[in-house]
């Protein structure tokens, strides 16, 4: 199995893709290929390379800001390209990259085409909630959508939370504004009334509920769950504030409050992304992995050890059985 | 001035409701009239009632869980019913209610009809962040709309940042998944251009955003609204869960954690919506603060006195020279 780390893309690149790379090979069966600048990507190599740690030059770099379509258009040798590239050469099996979240979903769209019966392909978040986690999609790649597509996310994501997150027999529910049949918008309403159709549909649930009840996959389009996420974040981030804004800076003050690390700590380990690794974009033929743009090493170690386990399970596969063989039944 | 309180509506009516009056009447320069079942709202008034506590007479009750237009339609001697007529007739000037929200929407609509200019009402919820609050709507009245429709919310929103939160020039923000031009999905992309036409208009914001910046107003259509208020929620009462598991149960391992009260303490006074009251209902011929159906007296007694604040501040005539003023100027 190889697996292509675009390793130009995000906040921190190369020097922490490298260096997550270097973390999870030692944790994989197969080959990791580095694809960009190798002299950029050398010196953090450190001295003894893993054996089943690869280089592939590409001479160009997308930027965090670039508009996706025109860079990829106009930068044929970027990482991010010939890494796509790479996987529909059947040199790759799977794409993992921190890059603009733009280009890389545009990018692995026209290199790899949607799997058959899919229209719209989905950014699939693993979010973390009372009972351990839940699968939230769309949550970026398809802003525009109709209600029949949020039937194809909903079969995407439970393959992805059978192959990857180990449910047996996972439940989809519709993220609405209301708990009843009838609640929502016309967009919502539509999508209940295709979705009721399966017995894996669970109802509607609100935004609130999905953060406390046990649930396996959330679907909504990707403006909703785009916001949903950052609304997340941005909650999070300030209740954080907030609790350290009351310690004091005075050193013994502080000691006080030493009891409120123990309490932080395993709190940050259950909000922190770089734990999941990255978010799934499904519904191409391909497997792509795409991490936050401010991805440390362990993310990109976890989006490794991810993008190894859709493979090892055979998500593409399963996708494909679970959309094509729903798809002959109605 | 008299502000009328549907004292039926909400899960801790009457007595919670009653109990947030009585601590309001001392603060208010006016009259407050508590509508709904004289038996059942007496035994909570205690011996001394305040000179300007009155009560009205209603029969009947609208349930949390009935279908909104149904009972409004059904029961013409409910406290939410016989309120809003209150407010039609001139005998009240406001109108406070924790009950049913889709049924405090649909009956103020329907009995004080919208503004002049204004299409679609908007629920305003005040959301705290860093820099302390700003106001987010449309929250849950309006959920199928036009991208035309933001630039009224953006207007009304304005006229209650002004007349009850106290921001002198407001700006509004538009909620987007993006922060340039161009970004979002096809109605985003309409209400970012019809928005771009008034000097108030700040541009996108992303969930995240709002939550860190100093913000006014942000405005987006009444699903997004109420997904954003309800994760929200389920966030902040994941982390304080979490935050409380790790807190020992044994008495004297908890003392090391005495600290953390501190802590929390302020923490949850931020969170807590019951310090800012209920959410107005903007855009119809009458002010009314919806409060959330857990409302406990602290909650009804602030939603009192916001109540109070934007009949003194003129919120309703604001609105008509904001909307007609501007209208005229295109």
């Amino acid at each position: 199995m190889n697996i292509v780390i675009d390793a130009m893309g995000g906040d921190f690149a190369p020097e922490l893709i490298v260096q997550g790379a270097l973390e999870a090979a030692p944790l994989v069966p197969g080959t990791l290929i580095l694809v960009g600048d190798t002299k950029r990507i050398e010196p953090y190599l450190g001295g003894s390379v893993p054996p089943n740690v690869h280089l592939h030059h590409a001479s160009e770099t997308i930027g965090m800001d670039e508009k996706p379509l025109e860079a990829i258009r106009k930068k044929k040798d970027a990482s991010l390209v010939v890494g796509a590239n790479l996987v529909k050469a059947g040199q790759g099996d799977a794409l993992v990259s921190a890059g603009n979240t733009g280009a890389a979903t545009a990018c692995c769209v026209l290199t790899w085409r949607q799997a058959p019966g899919i229209h719209r392909p989905a950014i699939a978040s693993v979010l973390p909630n009372k009972h351990g986690d839940f699968l939230l999609l769309d949550a970026g790649a398809s802003p525009d959508v109709d209600p029949e597509h949020l039937v194809e996310f909903a079969q995407m994501g439970r393959s992805y939370a059978k192959t990857v997150m180990g449910r047996s027999q996972p439940k989809v529910s519709l993220l609405n504004i209301g708990e009843e049949e009838g609640k929502g918008n016309a967009f919502a309403k539509q999508a209940y009334k295709l979705l009721t159709k399966y017995e894996w549909f669970a109802g509607n649930i609100e935004g609130k509920e999905m953060y406390a009840r046990p649930t396996d996959v959330v679907v909504c389009d990707a403006f909703v769950g785009n916001i949903v996420l950052k609304t997340s974040e941005g909650i999070a981030e300030l209740i954080v504030d907030m609790i350290r804004s009351e310690v004091p800076t005075n050193a013994l003050a502080k000691l006080a409050f030493l009891p409120l690390k123990k309490v932080m700590g395993p709190l940050r380990k259950k909000m922190d992304y770089a734990e999941i690794g990255g978010s799934p974009l499904l519904g191409l033929n391909g497997v792509c992995i795409i991490c936050h743009g401010r991805s440390n090493a362990k993310a990109i170690r976890n989006a490794i050890l991810q993008a190894t386990k859709a493979v090892d399970n055979r998500l593409i596969e399963t996708i494909r059985e679970d959309v094509c063989g729903e798809a002959g039944r109605t």
